[in-house]
């Protein structure tokens, strides 16, 4: 289903032989068929930000778009005007064959850093997609396909609202946990919005949900999360409920990510409890994500709270507050460290299920938050060495 | 040699029974015969410090110590005040033989976190290791294999001034490259130096050494470096030679610590030029270093001028001005990024060397600095899902 579970888009997803890998569908678009075109992006903070990025964030600027254009198989980052013209050619491909304005589309790139694009490709790549787009499900599968690059499935949602609907794909995987990796978010929704209201829906669900995977989530030079709203049901909806769905979209998005960590063996979710405030908790829990000593334990199904409570204390006081005779660290629901010092025996954790739950409480206020992360295995680093990305 | 290299030192690194490895060394002191007992130490900032380093910094305040006992099988991290006890009970006993103050006695551990020592086995070491101290170059040796723990090798330095010496050893391998790792650290000399002066080198020393190891260097909860000086030699040294001399066995040792990197295949020197000042440097440098990404790129002999970029694109403004397209890149003197676009071909790069060198220019300013990494292989997360630590 993916961007075509919301009512007025269509989708593709084509072979277009940019991907090194014969015959994998690596170019995909989505189209807004209105009747409304309102969207809202969120892109990478990187100052080396790639070429569809700078482009798209000027397409974007207007708070309008028709479609967008991803392709995977090459980033068209660190690739100077050359690569910035290509964006531009791209997107003048799609606007040429949807009858708008260049500037309504935006474009969208992950792969190797480094290399132009195979143009001619892409040109013929668009041009077969759109002749291909559809608005069923199939659609919104093979554009999902499209976008994946280590990703090992697809990742998409559908939310069902009061009247109306959000959809969405995503590609991206565990390499995000540490850094750097390229996530791309698509969404679509139905609902009547404003440009401003689809805006403040997709920061608000990308803060609580991508941007609390790990430690430096959407920093890579391409990472683009694209909202498109068609206003096709009609309905104009609730703003709190909406905001909430695309939140409920983006988080199961972003959990389908760590659950697809590249990789991984298990999927952590890391909860502080007990903070002076939420940018104390959020500190505190992407301290410990962040560790690599930590996430190998974890692989290890090493229930090692030691590892947990030495990452917490590099947090400075001014940032997290708390005393260390305090703290308590419960993994999988068994106490392991009980006010700085050893509780339960640590052999009565069960580490075997894929999902790890690690509540650390500070007892320092009433504050907590959480970030998703996975643990570090022999085949994420098989997969980074081989992978040029 | 290690410790006993400088006049005026016993060493002994005795099989105590505190490792679980049998037979392993796992005890070592070293005691200061004077005449002076001039003493520095720099410990982990870490909020959930050891016992004993809560135990050391206190007792090294008054700028004195007559020696240290240093134990491997056993962090005595994280456990409350029955840990203390441990190490005011291990310095008191030899302070008893040394017939000094307790106070006159630093204590560093290193291990599990979480777990109390085995006391009689720790205070049975300390006998025997004073009743088999010598001032040679054997018990220099076993002194430094006594301290080793995932180590694969003791590392030991030897510096000789004008007149003066300066040995040590230190304990710790490549988990200190993401975070966390235990450092120790025991330096001696024969100078005549002050406490302040001492002190002075003991900083500058461990400034541009062990803060120079990638990313989260001296934070894990045992952290201790520490300066002995006897004067035996009886020559004043020149200060600023003095604090030279310091500085070059740290950088040594901490070299050493690098190329000891758990799994590692090969060491990086990530330097940064052309920066605006030199915190501007360390920040980009220390932002590649860091990167798992780029640690595996390495690890698979890939030059991924890609992963460097995008790296050093987290770095804020604020912090590291520069212009990403005037940006080069030279990893094993090959220029593969060239103002922030493609440069020479990547295959050019020879990465079949155990040392890569790669040279980031900001073209932003004079000043430059360098982080020492190495790379994240499979034997690293072999090594870390296993050990407890």
């Amino acid at each position: 289903m993916s961007v075509t579970f919301a009512q007025g888009f269509k989708a593709a997803g084509v072979v277009a032989g940019i991907s090194t890998h014969e015959g994998k569908r690596d170019l995909a678009i989505v189209v807004n068929e209105g009747p409304l075109d309102a969207a809202a992006g969120v892109f990478t903070p990187n100052r080396f930000c790639a070429a569809p990025v700078q482009w798209s964030r000027i397409a974007i600027q207007d708070g309008h778009l028709k479609g967008i254009v991803v392709n995977s198989g090459g980033a068209n980052a660190c690739t100077g005007q050359a690569g910035y013209e290509q964006s531009s050619q791209t997107a003048h491909e799609l606007a040429r064959m949807a009858h708008c304005e260049d500037t309504d589309i935006a474009v969208a790139s992950t792969g190797l850093i480094g290399e132009l694009l195979p143009l001619d490709h892409v040109l013929h790549g668009v041009h077969d997609a759109y002749e291909a787009m559809e608005e069923d499900a199939e659609a919104g599968d093979n554009a999902a396909h499209a976008i994946m690059t280590t990703d090992t499935k697809p990742k998409t949602v559908e939310i069902q609202g009061s009247g109306y609907r959000v959809g969405g794909m995503v590609k991206g995987s565990g390499m995000i946990a540490p850094q750097l990796a390229t996530m791309i978010c698509i969404l679509t929704t139905d609902a009547v919005v404003t440009p401003k209201q689809a805006h403040d829906a997709v920061c608000r669900g990308t803060q609580t949900s991508f941007n609390r995977i790990d430690v430096d989530g959407c920093m890579s030079t391409n990472d683009t999360v694209i909202l498109m709203a068609s206003g096709a049901s009609g309905v104009t909806p609730d703003i709190e409920e909406f905001k909430d769905s695309v939140a409920q979209a983006c988080a199961s998005l972003a959990h389908q990510i760590v659950g697809d960590g590249e990789g991984s063996s298990h999927d952590v979710d890391m909860t502080v409890i007990g903070a002076s405030d939420e940018q104390a908790a959020l500190a505190c829990a992407r301290a410990v994500a962040s560790s690599n000593l930590m996430k190998c334990a974890i692989a290890g199904n090493d229930p090692n709270w030691g590892r947990v409570v030495s990452s917490i204390g590099t947090v400075p006081e001014s940032i997290a507050p708390y005393d260390p005779n305090q703290v308590t660290v419960d993994i999988n629901g068994v106490r392991v460290c009980d006010g700085g010092k050893p509780g339960q025996d640590r052999s009565l954790v069960d580490m075997t299920p894929r999902h790890v739950d690690i509540v650390i409480n500070l007892h320092a206020g009433e504050s907590q938050g959480t970030i998703w992360t996975d643990d570090l295995t022999h085949e994420y680093v098989r997969i980074n060495s081989d992978y040029e990305s």
